[in-house]
């Protein structure tokens, strides 16, 4: 947003301002921390991430700075960052409340343009971040990144996000599959089956099976579709639960001639 | 646009440039106006806006350098910078005709790339506005921001704009309501009445009204229905008339007790 | 894409980033292919284009460094860069394969950030081409942009972009045309046959054709269609086959009373 630029290069004139992504749909908290996750690491130390998908904005909800893997995160107090302080571990967390650093008066409807932007760019100029505000240890953070063992070996995962392609991100990485995926394990998905793992997006593989699973540039497995979108062919939305399963009887009836 | 920034950078490669939205319909004057007016002030002294919606561009409409609240407007002369230069009342507006300044040959359909941007880009090397062209005063305009008074102490207004949420931004102001709104005042939009105001979207209060009005980070009463769109639920449309009216019947009778 | 933005100033942290659009369809390399054609000229020297519409990701595809009127152009082999290459007819092709270059670990999904970002970066900072890789001549092209002579001094063309007004853009240029366009020639798109040329988009015109040409701001003869879009009343789309003819028999009759 144009609005939180101008606010930061109103106290750093000299500030390097890039955008991540113009894609996040209206107060998508969950689509905004994938986005997070997925490029933070891809930054430079000492980079300022500025994020303001925030519905909450006026409420009692914090304003925070959260210091993780080297770099600063500024935003709301909603979960946004929690998916990447689940990842490092460790972190620290700073409660927002010296106004000295906000710009004034500051507006009950846009907190990236009076606080977020302005004390991003206070950061920027050097200022520590025990001046901006008290520590904290309280965030409040999205449901964990972490699939659930479910019975007889099955591990229970969900979609954490749907890309613009329709590419399905799972929470699944690949210490979760079986060394050979293809032949002792599958992945369901609304009834539907999938057993095909291919390295990249366009691989040819045999059988030539229309949705598989690829290794995403994330971190995370991913279903895709070869030139189609995948939550399309399986009618996936967000959140849904999906299940890697032992594939027994597919083993037992010896199909691959082994 | 890209292009525009390749025009910028040929003149001036030192230049810092931002976005300010990539969210304009096409050719759409008054989206683009509002968001100029919603953002300019938290840009720095100096800063040089450029706007491009521009459906006249080839014809006689001319290209526009406005100096106004210590920064620049480059763009045409359509009425895309005139809600600013009514709310700061004083400015100076510059006919563009110094073609040393373009980029040539200037085609006849895109002047952002061969007059806006490489003049942006004159003024920000420190072109005096005097060398690009002539002191003119009869800039085109949008319609009046002013709501217009009614019969009865009504306010009559209008919807100026609706955001991505589906929010409807007024041109009516704190000023524009009474100081105990929500017993004494209420606006129409297509013979619904709202007369909740917020302080702040996710605010709770009694009784939960759908729709409500609360005050928007460009200085405007905005009315907003919490996670949806109030756009949606009212079939409101920009430009659209709404109307504020004492709500006597409703004090007469006395139904909140007092 | 902001990871690849991060993946650029992880090794030049002064690097001046800009993006050129955000419209791109998913996949869609043509689209990709006309933007950067439409845009580079307006570049400085030096500009180092990246561009990362990719398909063919992880496979056999070469990453690929294109050098090019004073610019460079890097990439994945798949076409997106060849109607520059045609247009300048002169430039050097070299196959990214320094690993040195890369970001390790290089993902089977995203060569934006793993290769062609960083490598982007290392030329910036002022590596040679030579050492990035070595040269090669057989780079992927897209159809050619030379429209065909057809029987009876007519010209097939086509529709290499359809923008986001419906402005249909063919491959013809202003050369193509007869110096009295509208008496003697006509192009047909669809059955539907268009004789009118305009300056600009506004243009006045007798009698007030609904579809008519225009030179479009990328060199190119446009389709367009005053205040609506050209593609949706022509039901035109990409790639379709045009036709320009002499209008014979037109002459033959004296309509214009010559």
């Amino acid at each position: 947003m144009g609005t939180m630029k101008g606010a930061i290069l109103s106290v750093n004139p000299a500030a390097c301002i890039v955008d991540i992504t113009h894609q996040i749909p209206p107060q998508d908290i969950h689509a905004a921390a994938f986005n997070l996750l997925a490029s933070y690491q891809s930054f430079p130390e000492g980079t300022i991430h500025v994020a303001v998908v925030d519905p909450g904005v006026g409420s009692k909800r914090r304003p925070l700075l959260i210091e993780c893997a080297g770099q600063f995160f500024v935003g709301p107090d909603n979960g946004i960052f929690s998916w990447i302080c689940e990842r490092e571990n460790k972190y620290r967390t700073i409660h927002l409340n010296n106004e000295k650093f906000f710009r004034h008066p500051v507006s009950a409807t846009f907190h990236g343009r009076d606080i977020f932007a302005p004390v991003a760019a206070a950061i920027s100029l050097g200022s520590a971040p025990a001046e901006l505000g008290e520590l904290v240890n309280d965030m409040i953070r999205l449901e964990s990144l972490m699939p659930k063992k479910g019975e007889a070996g099955a591990v229970e995962a969900s979609i954490i996000h749907i890309d613009r392609f329709g590419n399905c991100i799972t929470n699944l990485t690949p210490g979760d599959l079986s060394d050979d995926f293809a032949r002792n394990t599958m992945l369901t998905v609304n009834d539907r089956q999938i057993r095909s793992f291919r390295r990249f997006f366009a691989e040819q593989t045999t059988p030539a099976d229309e949705v598989f699973l690829v290794l995403g540039s994330a971190g995370f497995l991913e279903i895709a579709a070869e030139n189609s979108s995948a939550a399309g062919i399986l009618n996936a939305v967000r959140g849904q639960r999906i299940t890697l399963t032992k594939n027994a009887s597919y083993s037992a009836r010896g199909l691959d001639g082994s």
